[in-house]
């Protein structure tokens, strides 16, 4: 009997080449569906929630597969794929779905969390784990910055070009936090979906805001601009500072 | 005129041969020296508040070193420091102190923090940060057992084999703390110096109470075996989930 299975998936993004397979088959997507195929010689294919790019980090991804037998317990399965795939990727839990789940299309939400490390110096241990930005953040203007976000709004204007050519632009942010704590400072942002490098784009707004360069009512304007007119710089904060906290289904 | 330099190290203790000077040349001890002799053609000696094994990180060690000439300023001397040491070792802050400073033995305590991570499945992002225990872990009964080593005890029995060389291992404990968050549990301890693995030979023992194997009471039968003739396992825990927190003066 054929079974869907449902994996929670952590990542340290690292050394991959992202989610999304690739020609290099360094993807983490490449190394699950290698997984399977090392352990029931059957070539499969994984479906996760979204993509993350090259050096984006999963506490807990989401994807599901579908086995054409059920072969072992869900348990069986989490032993059997850590046992083969790399140790920078992890199955935390699985279980069997109904066929009517899907990883991407039964998403309601996702929650990011991006770190920023910011005092004069990286400490080794956050190397990789954080954007480190020398000069003082100043969170509360973040933070009022960062509710101007909260809704549904055209984000066209926080996505990467290959936003543009997404037909309908419009998401709703459910929350966001900016917290402190010490040299670190945390941005979470959830919402029902994202668009290419939204999240980092965010982050990269809020971030010119922390640091007195722009104005909490400089990221409404942006909003507003959906043809993307107004000029100005739209970076997308790195990509080892985020991290795919949860998939919210 | 010479100068004290004073240093506050942080690294990753994963690609090094621990903190003192090796053959190979792959201590923090080594990289500094080498970072002082490449920055002032000196070769300098670097004096630290005490070793750490290899694989054990530190976010504030402290050293010293002496130099001839006083040269640049403080923070001058960290940014030229970080400037050629491997990302692995920042400098953290710089001061000069008084001549009558010395890292090691001005130092009147120290803290070290272990952490465990406790589930099935260690998240990748933990690998070489943490002790994988999958069993469930008493933090409870690990607590009361820690609070058992409070106070001025000679801890022979929690030291590697090195550790009875020494004349003297009257050790006095002065903070334990055991918590847990989520899958996270930590321990900490500080005490005004430490025998050769005296931490993780108290959390192997911890980890034992913690799982049901031993009781408290056996922490402290095994404190007053000076003479080390209570059989029984003596494991040191791995060095990985070891951090040097902070050293006191």
């Amino acid at each position: 009997m054929p079974a869907r299975l449902k994996v929670i998936v952590a990542y340290n993004g690292t050394p991959f080449s992202g989610w999304q397979s690739q020609a290099d088959r360094n993807a983490v997507q490449d190394h699950l569906e290698t997984a399977f195929a090392q352990i029931c010689g059957e070539r499969v294919r994984v479906h996760g929630a979204g993509r993350t790019d090259a050096g984006v980090h999963a506490l807990a991804q989401c994807a599901h597969v579908d086995l054409s037998v059920r072969r072992y317990d869900a348990g069986r399965w989490m032993s059997a794929l850590n046992g083969v795939l790399p140790p920078a990727i992890r199955i935390m839990r699985a279980g069997f779905a109904s066929p009517s789940f899907h990883a991407r299309f039964s998403a309601k939400g996702k929650l990011y969390r991006y770190r920023i490390w910011n005092q004069e110096v990286l400490p080794p241990l956050e190397s990789g784990r954080a954007w480190h930005v020398r000069d003082h953040l100043e969170c509360k203007a973040m933070q009022t910055a960062a509710d101007r976000l909260l809704g549904r709004h055209d984000f066209r204007s926080f996505a990467a070009n290959r936003g543009s050519i997404v037909k309908d632009a419009h998401r709703t942010v459910l929350k966001t936090r900016v917290r402190r704590l010490g040299a670190l400072v945390t941005i979470e942002v959830e919402a029902d979906g994202f668009l290419y490098k939204m999240v980092r784009m965010i982050v990269g707004a809020l971030v010119r805001v922390g640091l007195g360069i722009s104005s909490p009512g400089e990221i409404e304007d942006r909003l507003g601009d959906s043809e993307r007119s107004i000029s100005g710089p739209r970076t997308a904060a790195p990509a080892c500072g985020l991290f795919l906290v949860r998939v919210r289904y």
